[in-house]
């Protein structure tokens, strides 16, 4: 088959010739027609976030495709089936082979573009919304960078549970961008602390649940603005990781949990049942255009690299798409 | 009624007349046969753990004692049965006041004193090893502090649940209980560090949750010996509350949990459920003598005093009990 490689001399990607994926018998052959951009496939070209053991060397974390051959033992699906799928890498290619737990059927009417879009994104939010950051009707929960994949997902999850979101993002496009979405409050922290507007918008009772990437530079503000037996779930740190002052006796009086989360590293069973229990809350919803991925551009696959360069300069709002040739 | 009472002038605990608790609709008044003392009784009497807002002033967090009155809403319960509970203070009286949801029944040939030594600690063990600990059969535990009360209930609580203790305790002495209770491995903290104990005992891997009252000196060390996935589940400062480093990615990368969690503080409506839960863990343990909680003395009410002094020094291993007079 086909596959995007890494020259290491010029440090570009390149389409060349690759082994094919080998069919398991609890999987599936999928022929690639989408993948999408995610900021570990930067820090993977830069040798800093290595795939995890098993996983392809291939760029790419999730697709979109047709289903090209199935394994002996998998009932659920047959060969022209359109699925997609969050993956542990391989996705610039003309085939991956995934566990059959882990494909979800593309809603009709969507483009495999669409669909591409969908996985990193909406998977990472609702494992760490619901899963772990226990999202029920009701809740109050504050999103930071409201306006990045994760963010707009996340949005848009809380939105369908009955849950009301507060956000932080940098423009006024952004925050009107997240408004729209369904965000109930939008905070712009270029313009000042972000925790007394949470505090007050949520009568000084504080938010139940924190989804953050950024880290030990929001972490004071984070745990001021966290409500009794709030969880504050930690899935980034671009701002930073070291934290110089904790006082534990914050984290017992007002049963604060902090809960450090990855995908990427969670064995394949955890990721089918994440995938499983997220089809069921999303499938209908997108079916009926409650919810869609925000895509920001779509790209043929030798575009990769100028693809690549857009994200980058941190161009894009939304997801950046790569359409395949096959 | 009558009820015991801090002399603000001799800082003594005396016997004297109280106004009788008031019955609620969905509740139960109880006469008490018998209380136990909690560490929270001493920093109490000191003034430095107030009763949260709506509990009563007197001390005493649990009581086993006889249904006296019934509430017109309640159908579980009849005047004659004999009941054990949490309370959120009020125990050292001779009467209480509490909802039905959470009266548990006493095994039967059990008595009043064994049942009053029950509530707090295995509650506060459950709670923090099943509800926010996640444990689960073939988990690994790192209990801190194996022969304190919390210890030694979680110990049965881990081995009932198919699940492996670790534990740290002070003394040869308190060792050697924790390994009759069921303890797998017992680390005697003033001899070393536990951490490279507890990775050896686990074949490298770390625990994947630790029942911890220490707190800050801990800190580090818990962090080097908990599993990816792990949860640190806090309950007590006893150590220091003060964190000086915390590198956030290690929370990230492990996903590692940092949990904060007081029993007392609860809504009623939490610690009821808890109460169903343990009581369906539980009443069928009790009864078959599989599960029994540690009693170190029993004292007569008006003792009440005398058995301050020996919390107050340390000299127990398990409950110190009280007996009531009516």
């Amino acid at each position: 088959m086909k596959a995007v490689w890494l020259d290491p001399e010029t440090r570009l990607l390149k389409i060349r010739e690759w082994e094919d994926p080998v069919l398991e018998a609890d999987g599936l052959i999928v022929q690639v027609k989408a993948t999408a951009l995610n900021r570990a496939d930067l820090m993977q070209k830069r040798g800093l976030y290595p795939p995890p053991k098993g996983a392809s060397p291939i760029l790419g974390l999730e697709m979109a495709g047709e289903v090209v051959q199935v394994g002996g033992s998998v009932k659920d699906w047959k060969p022209g089936d359109r699925v997609f799928a969050l993956l542990p890498g391989g996705g610039y290619a003309e085939k991956v082979s995934i566990p059959a737990g882990m494909a979800m059927p593309i809603p009709d009417g969507w483009s495999y573009e669409q669909a591409a879009a969908v996985p990193e994104v909406f998977l990472t939010a609702y494992l760490n919304l619901f899963m772990l950051g226990g999202l029920r009707e009701g809740s109050t929960v504050l999103i930071h960078a409201g306006a990045s994949g994760v963010g707009s997902a996340a949005i848009q999850l809380v939105r369908e549970a009955g849950a009301v979101s507060i956000v932080t993002a940098g423009s006024p496009e952004k925050l009107e961008a997240c408004l729209r979405l369904g965000a109930h409050k939008a905070i712009n922290y270029k313009e000042g602390p972000f925790a007394p507007q949470v505090k007050e918008a949520t009568g000084g009772l504080g938010v139940d649940l924190i989804l953050d990437l950024i880290g030990a530079s929001y972490f004071e503000q984070n745990l001021d603005c966290l409500a009794v037996n709030g969880r504050l779930v930690l899935i980034g740190l671009m701002g930073g990781s070291h934290i110089q002052n904790l006082d534990l006796n914050r984290l017992l009086m007002r049963r604060i949990q902090l809960i450090g989360s990855t995908l990427r590293s969670r064995p394949v069973t955890e990721k089918i049942e994440l995938t499983r229990q997220f089809n069921e809350f999303a499938s209908r919803r997108f079916a009926e255009g409650r919810m869609q991925p925000v895509i920001d551009s779509v790209w043929e696959l030798e575009q990769v690299n100028e693809a690549h360069e857009r994200m980058e300069r941190n161009e894009n709002i939304g997801k950046i798409v790569l359409r395949t040739p096959w």
